[in-house]
C-alpha cells in the first residue's frame, strides 16, 4: 500500500455507503476543516427546525406542552434511539442530566449494590472530573495504572474511562468487566470519548453501568444532555436521586416515591426540553444507518489519517493505538512542540485540540466526515511541515 | 371600594411602569388567555434570537466556542442576573442542573456541614418530588405538618416549599430561618412557586441555601436549567458532586480537584448551551426592572383577580391567603368540582391548572399579564358560571 492519493479519496467517498449522510449536517465556516467531533460535533441541519418547533410549542402551548407535544417521554425516546449505538438493550438507556451527575449516580448505586464493599477503582490517568466526581461519591477511591490489577474483594465499582482523552486508546470493556465481575465488583464505563464514533457494545460487554455526554460524536450540540445505562438486571436498583420524572406516575402528586418500572427510575427532574429537540435531531440522523457500518468507516477514516500522516509529516508521531479496535474516536499524534503546532493549526484554518503535555488531537466523525476530507487535511499538515522546514 | 371594571383596569394598565413589559414577550395563541405563569411562563421575544445565535455559533465555531463566545460562564454569569430578582447577593447564585438535583445537593451539603444530625425536617404536604430527593438523601427525613415545632437537637436541615403548590401559600422564611437556627438547623428552601413572581429574600431571611426552576415565573422556557443558592457563609463548603465546571481551572485536566472560589464551585458538568440561552434571553426581560415593582404588580395583579372573582363567581372560593404577603406566585380557588371546572376552563380557551382534590390555579407574571387580562379572565370565569346556571 502506497500513499493514499486524492483519487483514492474520492473513489472511497463515491463507493461510501454513508456518502450521502454528511448532507445532513450544517457546513462550517467556508475554508475551515473541523476535526473537533470529539469536542463538540457537527449541526444537523435538523437542529435548526428543532429548535424552531420547540420555541413555537413554548408559545402556543405553554404548559399544554407537557400533555400535547412529545416532551415528557423525551429522556426514554432518545435512550431508545441512542440504545443501539451503544449496543445497549431496549429500554436500558435514559438521556438526562449531565456526564457529572450520571457518573455519581451510576458509582452510588453500584455501591448500594455491593453493601461492605467500600472501594471504586479508577484509572490515575482517567478523565479528571470522573476522578472528581468518583472520589466525592465514594468512600475510598483507589487510582490505579492497572485497572485489572488493583481489583479485590473490596471493590466496589471499577470506573472506567472507556476511550482515553489523550491517547483514544479504548480499552477492551468485556476483558475487563470479566476481570471485575470475577471479584464480585462492577463496571461503570464513561464512553464519552467513543459513542457515536466507534463500538461500545455495552451488553455484549456485560458492564453495569455507563454513561457518556451528547455532545461530541452524537453532535446533540454544546452542552447537550448526557445519557446513563443501567444493565436490565440492575434495573430496579433504588434510585440515587429520585426525582418526580422517576415516579410510576409523575402528576399524581403522590407524597410517596413509587419508581417507573425500568431504566425510567433513574430520572429526576423536569427534562431539558429545548436540549432533548436537538439531541433528538441530531439521534435520527442515525435512523437508517447500521451502527456497525458507521463503526467501519470511523475505523477506515482513521487508518486514512495515520497513513496521510506518517507518508508525509515526519513531526508527528502516532500517539493512539494502530489497531482500530484499541481505538476511540479522535486520533493524536505527539509533537515535540504539541501547543505551538495547535496554534499553527488553527492559524492553516484546522479546528482540531492540543491536550498537555505533547499531543494534538483530530475527532473524526464516521457521520459527516468524508475521505476527501481527510486528504485535504493531510494536505494542510504537509503544507505546515513545508513551511515549517524552509 | 366596589366591583373593578373594565375601565379601572385599563386605567391601571395606563399608568403601569411595567406596562411596557408585556411587549417584550410573544403573543400565544389568538383568543386564548394563559395563566400558567406557575407552569411554563411566556416566552420572551428575544428567545428566538437567542436560539439562532446558539445554532449559528454551534455551525461555525464548535469547540472554539467554549473560548471564543459566551458558554463557559453562563451559570455564573446567569446566577448573578437571577440573584437581585432573589434577594440574593451577588456571586451566590449559579444557574445549573434541575431543582431536583440541586435540592440533593443542597441537603447533602447541609447535613455534610452539621455532622452529627442525621434529619431533614419537611412538611408532609411539601412539593412532593422535594420529599422524594429528600428521603433519599438524608438518614433519616421527618414528616410534619409543623415546620417550625418539628425542628430539634437532631436537625440537620430544614427543607420548606417556600410556596405551596396548591394554596399559594408562602412561608415567612426569615422566621422559619430564625427558629431553624435558634436550634443549629440550617434551611434548604425551594422557591419554584415564588422566584420571578413574588419576594423570596433570601439574603434578608438568613435562608442558607437556596433551590429553583427556571420555567414558571422566571421565563426559561420548558425545562429551563435550575438554580442554586449558597450562602456566602456556607460557600468553601466542598461541593456534593464535583464536576469539572466546579474546578478551578477546568481546562487544565489536572487530576485533583481544587475548587473554584465561592458558588462557582457547586457546578459539575458542561452547562446546557441552548438552555442557558432561552433562560439568560428571559433574565435579561428584568435588565431595567426594579424587583420591588414587579412584585407589587404582582400583588395587585392577585388581588384584583380575587376581587372580580369574589363579585363574580359565587362557586369559587379563595384557597390561596388573602394577605399578598403571604401569598406566592399563583392565586387558587376551591370548586366542588375543580376537575370538570378545570376541563371547562380549557374549553373556553383559559390556560389554567387543577390540582387535586378540589383546586385550581391561576398563575399570574408581574412581567407580562396586564390588569386588562385580569379583567378578560374574570369575564371568562363569569360567561362560565353563567352557562352553568341556565
Amino acid at each position: 500500500m502506497g500513499m493514499p492519493s486524492r483519487a483514492d479519496c474520492e473513489s472511497l467517498d463515491a463507493r461510501d455507503p454513508l456518502g450521502r449522510v454528511a448532507a445532513e449536517f450544517a457546513a462550517g465556516e467556508p475554508g475551515w476543516l473541523y476535526f473537533d467531533a470529539n469536542s463538540i460535533g457537527a449541526m444537523p441541519r435538523a437542529a435548526q427546525g428543532a429548535l424552531a418547533r420547540i420555541a413555537e410549542e413554548w408559545r402556543r402551548l405553554r404548559r399544554r406542552g407537557w400533555k400535547d407535544s412529545d416532551w415528557l417521554d423525551a429522556p426514554v425516546r432518545l435512550g431508545n434511539k441512542l440504545a443501539p449505538i451503544l449496543g445497549a438493550e431496549p429500554g436500558s438507556v435514559v438521556v438526562c442530566d449531565s456526564t457529572s451527575i450520571n457518573i455519581y449516580k451510576a458509582v452510588r448505586m453500584a455501591l448500594a449494590l455491593r453493601p461492605g464493599r467500600k472501594t471504586v477503582v479508577a484509572e490515575a490517568g482517567a478523565f479528571p472530573t470522573d476522578l472528581y466526581v468518583a472520589e466525592a461519591a465514594a468512600p475510598v477511591l483507589k487510582r490505579t495504572d492497572s485497572l485489572a490489577g488493583a481489583i479485590d474483594d473490596s471493590t466496589a465499582a471499577v470506573l472506567v474511562t472507556h476511550t482515553d482523552y489523550r491517547s483514544s486508546y479504548r480499552y477492551d470493556l468485556a476483558a475487563l468487566t470479566r476481570a471485575a465481575h470475577e471479584r464480585g465488583a462492577l463496571v461503570v464505563c464513561d464512553a464519552s470519548h467513543s459513542a457515536g464514533a466507534v463500538e461500545v457494545g455495552l451488553a455484549a460487554s456485560g458492564a453495569d453501568f455507563g454513561v457518556g455526554c451528547g455532545y461530541k460524536y452524537l453532535c446533540g450540540g454544546p452542552g447537550a444532555p448526557a445519557w446513563l445505562y443501567v444493565a436490565p438486571r440492575h434495573q430496579s436498583a433504588a434510585p440515587v436521586i429520585p426525582g418526580w420524572m422517576g415516579h410510576a406516575d409523575p402528576m399524581a402528586m403522590s407524597p410517596d416515591y413509587k419508581p417507573a418500572p425500568g431504566a425510567k427510575r433513574h430520572l429526576a427532574g423536569t427534562p431539558p426540553v429545548a436540549g432533548n429537540a436537538l439531541m433528538e435531531a441530531a439521534l435520527d440522523v442515525w435512523r437508517d444507518i447500521d451502527p456497525a457500518a458507521a463503526f467501519a468507516k470511523h475505523a477506515a477514516l482513521s487508518d486514512l489519517l495515520i497513513r496521510l500522516v506518517e507518508y508525509q509529516c515526519p513531526d508527528l508521531s502516532l500517539a493512539s493505538p494502530r489497531d482500530p479496535a484499541r481505538r476511540g474516536g479522535f486520533v493524536s499524534f505527539r509533537h515535540r512542540d504539541a501547543a505551538a503546532f495547535a496554534d499553527a493549526l488553527e492559524g492553516a484554518k484546522v479546528v482540531a485540540s492540543y491536550r498537555a503535555p505533547d499531543v494534538v488531537r483530530f475527532g473524526l466523525s464516521p457521520l459527516y466526515h468524508r475521505y476527501a476530507d481527510i486528504w485535504a487535511l493531510g494536505e494542510r499538515l504537509r503544507q505546515l511541515e513545508t513551511v515549517r522546514m524552509q
